[in-house]
């Protein structure tokens, strides 16, 4: 059945498993003459490549990316961008043990349940690689959306029991700590408490956050196809997250209406805005001009070597403990993978939304002739 | 812009206004041979009904359900299903004094943003009656759901402050208080809690929690089309829920990898089994067997009596107290809600999976020939 | 399965039955502020309603429709627009002889395939008054690209042997005569023979051909969604039509390059046009500033009083003659129905035309703040 | 805008252009436990190489796949297969002099429109190499079909005037001439036609009939997924193609019902089963049984060495003579793409088809469970 294609408009199919050739995204829909090349993705890429610090994986890949279609002397045609990461440094052996048997919080068993079968090579195509193919697409949108002056501020804003404190929040932090936190101290803190659970065996997990800045009030739709509905579709379709919240998030549910609404008034240019954004940016399904603030919380990452309790599907129930390279916590990594989600998403309403009026239709179709 | 349809084979699309004539929902997709007739689909929208109890608006509508299209002696014929609701308890003339200004927290200000004008009467296409669709629709859903063996257990789980006791759970005091809690104790503290604050002139929120069992293992796919992904929008949708977890949910964030991971075992019939369940029934994006667990986190009911601040977008700021028929708290209306929501999203995935396998097309067409 | 949604930004789902109670449409994502009534739309199911001459059937309804939502103090509000015209006229005695056998044409014997069962009375969801829906959405399609500057001419070309002759084309001609044909004699001609296979219990076939003027250059993409190949499934999926033709069509295949290929060159007002339109307005997929033409051919009517061979599936091989209330030829009230399928499908690519180029999603943006 | 995303369940995204590094297509729903490898893919490609005689390009490229992901151990995992076809024999300088003018008959002008500049290499995505991507995705779906007991059998049936002699019809005689006739006279007859028309410095156009045996009934929908109408829309998608006929097409226009009209009787195993086959295997959209019978034609190959009359854009009009390896008929080639397509849209309706009824999802889940 068909999973790995996201999208109306800006639409892009995934594909690729981690031990297997390569892993790629076809983007279809990308709109024509957008300057485009390597240069562009290949910097969002790096912030997701392993190996990077103590807290993550020693699989070194340099993940490099290459454009296969859809640009032509330095601008996207508006047919297909096909890009693909060649997959270097997998080292199958590794995983051959783990072949016959279901590691805790893994996809092995519901993959032999639904398939009968599974590439079992790193947890194949459930393994963390294919979010690469998810970032190098993230990067296009974002490219796309800046230029209509949407910008993403994207960190960890917990690692386990240590959150970040909102009076030191410095957005220049967030990219001078290998955790992306906007909190030095909290980095600090968080760093030690990863290394600790790492020496117990063990691992975290924590939570991402994003804060959308520009997006013009009214994209999103009323029902089915609300923004926040969309937002929280791409953000819980990435492995590990279990709780998305959009403004208050689940906060909310210990509020009153009169501490939860946002009042309206008017801003210095005498424009229409929010007196306070409790509804993080999105109020009926639709943008409403403030930030829109998202948060994804992660479960820890789910191989660890503590010996857990579980079955070989030939011999019976056995205590597995995983070896091999895995981040302590998945989070840090994580946070340009929620930032790609989010720009697809937005970039998506974005342009459904050119169609919402026939003022607008009318004003298009009158200049373009 | 399309926002009102939602699914891939079991296809909904719903319309209809607050204040307008009818509201309805025409299901394209339904397998043929269901056993349907309006008795089917009247007990899920009484559900929803107001005026069932003092926390609910006194707008006292029946909703009777009618349909129009694909069903003949009796059995749905695989054709599209129209289900229409009148209404007929519209008071226009209540909401006139809000048609130029923007109520705290409600979709007015974002409709005017999209579209350049809006429908005004009672939150239009935003108002709590466009759920009635989504319920008839899930009631559908939910029975061909039952003839599979997966069965669905939803409530409230919290009000304001008060939580239900989860020593003291009870499935069957869930229809005994109009507030739907599995505890009855707690269900009158919430009660207590809702009065006092509607006297404050205020409103609370709160959440659900839905249980659903015998979902088998291998529903959803791997990458976008997580069945936990779609589960979030299909939540995310319902007006008011700001927060959507799975499983442990927001609490993943604080755990380890070893309190977090369900190991496996065998259970009495030498069956594969998880020994515990903080994943909520899903595994890398598909159903594991286990039930699936899910809570949605509802918002105060925006409409308050309070004094708040706003905008009229011609006379400038203003304070308004919103009159009107209006719960004091939306959440025990919202079980059933989320109830056919996460049905519809399941019966999809399920009607999905049947394409998964080559064993099972090679198994399907064999018979059928 | 889902079969009866059609669209990606204006989408429609249609419902109901010959003997149902009512047929209707949601269309999903019309633009909002279109002034809209049911008198827009009347004037289309005019044209295809029975009853108004000697060539249709005497069912005479008058198929009046009724719009339940999306319109608001005379505007599309961007919400679902719902239709419904009720069924006045069944008479599902007249059917009863046929439920347990296959009428040949007729899509008995597959429903019964797929299905197992089917609603047999008056051929039900395969019925004509199934078209209704169509035309209903399709007005509407048809008055928002009116408003962009494209315009319909759609005709009956052929009624079994007797085609217009083109020297004597007469747009206004086509409204003047019952069988909607450009050319008063041929329309005599071919009346006659209506008339004489009519009376020999027989029935006959034709051609539709729809000019579509205005159409801006681009529409349309190049690969899968490419604008013949939508208007392609469009007409196909009307019941009755076995061809499809684009331009010079079905003549291509005889032709040379020289002969087929359209040269351009400058118009009057030095904007590049082609010198002849063999391409029918459509080269690669996209609409390139000519006219679109496009051609239908329609079998005869399957129902026939002329006795013919079929199955029982009770009680063996029988003859079987139709009686009932059936046009001898679908064809002059079918013209409505292929400019309305047309309409929806141009519709459609305009619309998702606007997102094409980067140079247009700034311009739209940078207006819209 | 997306448009090289075809399908629902069965879902291929192709891309790459003519003169680009390589061209691809992502299949995403491709059912698990097929074996499958590049030697299943090659033979399909072959039929669409060119270089093979005299009536086709010099351009001889091995056009080798490779299979990227998807596949483990020999079997498709249920996850996207990704393959590639490495661009190898591009000469860009041919190109070069076309950059800036519209040659007639191709899609110059129509990119230019809509994107407001082209990849004018080789005709860019537009190019006949488009269809090497098709072409692999159709050697699965023909490969998962043939399980079912679904085969094809697809040939020219005319060249310019020279049409087969269906008295001398021979399916062995396909694959044993260049043209693939399944008429040895024919295909000797029209190969000196196209010859002729090459030394006169044109094209010529043709057929493509596809017989498709062993589709059960009940494949296809009732209203617009007609399984009639996504083939007419999988084969107008192909480039040249401008009249897509079913079973006696457009023939069916000088028909009378009596004549058109298949009668239904019991074959000998006593199964109900059409006498005739006027309707080419489909009736009211759906799969009747019988074999279903599609037409294709194509235009002459617009790239001629004839002057022609055009403009260019930066210095007026002009005459040009297409230069560079074109073929002189896309006939021959395009045999198999039609095959693919047709394959690709079988298959997906074959998969859809699992969920039509309740008997037949009880039956599935039960066996599974």
């Amino acid at each position: 059945m068909a999973g790995s294609t996201l999208g109306t408009i800006f639409k892009i199919s995934t594909w690729g498993e981690s031990h297997g050739k390569a892993v790629g995204v076809v983007i279809d829909g990308c709109p024509a003459g957008l300057e485009l090349s390597e240069a562009d993705i290949q910097p969002y890429l790096n912030r997701r490549r392993p190996g990077q610090s103590i807290y993550s994986t020693p699989r070194n890949e340099e993940d490099a990316v290459e454009i296969l279609s859809g640009v032509f002397e330095g601008r996207t045609t508006g047919t297909p961008i096909s890009m693909i990461v060649h997959n270097k440094s997998q080292q199958s052996k590794d995983y051959s043990e783990i072949a016959s048997c279901y590691r805790p919080g893994h996809a092995d068993y519901t993959f032999d349940s639904k398939y009968g079968f599974r590439d079992y090579r790193g947890g194949g195509r459930s393994s963390a690689r294919e979010t690469i193919a998810r970032v190098a697409a993230g990067a296009v949108a974002a490219k796309i959306l800046n230029q209509i002056g949407i910008s993403f501020l994207t960190y960890t804003s917990s690692i386990g029991p240590v959150s970040i404190d909102r009076t030191r929040f410095d957005a220049e932090e967030i990219f001078r700590n290998p955790l992306y936190m906007p909190d030095a101290r909290a980095a600090g803190q968080a760093g030690e408490y990863v290394i600790q659970m790492s020496k117990a065996h063990d691992s975290v997990g924590g939570c991402v956050e994003a804060v959308i800045k520009g997006v013009p009030a009214g994209l999103g739709d009323t029902v089915f196809e609300k923004l926040d509905a969309n937002l929280a579709k791409a953000l819980m379709s990435i492995g590990a997250v279990k709780c998305v919240e959009v403004g208050d998030g689940k906060q909310v549910s210990v509020m009153t209406g009169s501490e939860d609404n946002d009042g309206f008034c008017f801003d210095e240019s005498q424009k229409i805005t929010k007196c306070s954004n409790h509804a993080g940016g999105i109020l009926g399904g639709m943008s409403d001009g403030s930030d829109i603030l998202l948060r994804a919380s992660f479960k820890p990452t789910p191989s660890i070597l503590k010996q857990q309790r579980t079955v070989n599907k030939d011999s019976g129930e056995i205590e597995i403990s995983i070896k091999g390279r895995h981040d302590p916590v998945v989070v840090p990594r994580a946070v340009v993978v929620v930032e790609a989600m989010a720009a697809i998403t937005i970039l998506d309403a974005l342009l459904l939304n050119m169609t919402a009026t026939m003022e607008g239709i009318r004003y298009f179709y009158q200049k373009m002739r």
